[in-house]
């Protein structure tokens, strides 16, 4: 299984429209990308100070299909017209578990 | 539940046998702390270029019981003794999910 895990901040412009419409269109992308085996995205809890403020963990069974994933032409509109907009810093790790 | 993500990059003078240590001192960690539900960690997979290095997932049923990992004297241990000393930067986020 290849879990790819993701975290952003945000600008300070970014509304709480702009951020909403982010997990509005992700959790779309489970219904268009059957690669997606679990998908889990949402805004940081505030436990804890100095966190990054979103993440995405998403499984998938194979390297194949993550790369579905990341080059889905659907996804893409979302990084491009949802995230890239609003994105301060990003972190990423693919993991093979 | 509660989902606890925290990704890491490694300094340039960090060594494999510091770095695996890391995964070693980990996944002792579930054993030790029964709040664990689920923990999944090890290296970046080398998919993409400018990821981070290092992925820590953890499942809780609670904030009470990731309160408990967070702060539990076997995981400040690994933190101190094998996280810190190789610590480039570390980004992380708890989700509610």
């Amino acid at each position: 299984m290849i879990r790819h895990i993701v975290l952003f901040t945000w600008t300070e412009e970014a509304t709480d429209e702009q951020k909403a419409a982010v997990t509005a269109e992700l959790r779309k992308l489970p219904g268009l990308i059957p690669q997606i085996r679990s998908y889990t995205v949402g805004a940081d809890a505030g436990i804890n100070q100095g966190n990054h403020e979103y993440a995405v963990v998403a499984d998938f069974d194979s390297v194949d299909d993550y790369l579905v994933y990341r080059d889905h032409p659907d996804h893409q509109t979302v990084i491009a017209e949802r995230i890239r907009p609003i994105l301060g810093a990003r972190a990423a790790v693919q993991l093979s578990v």
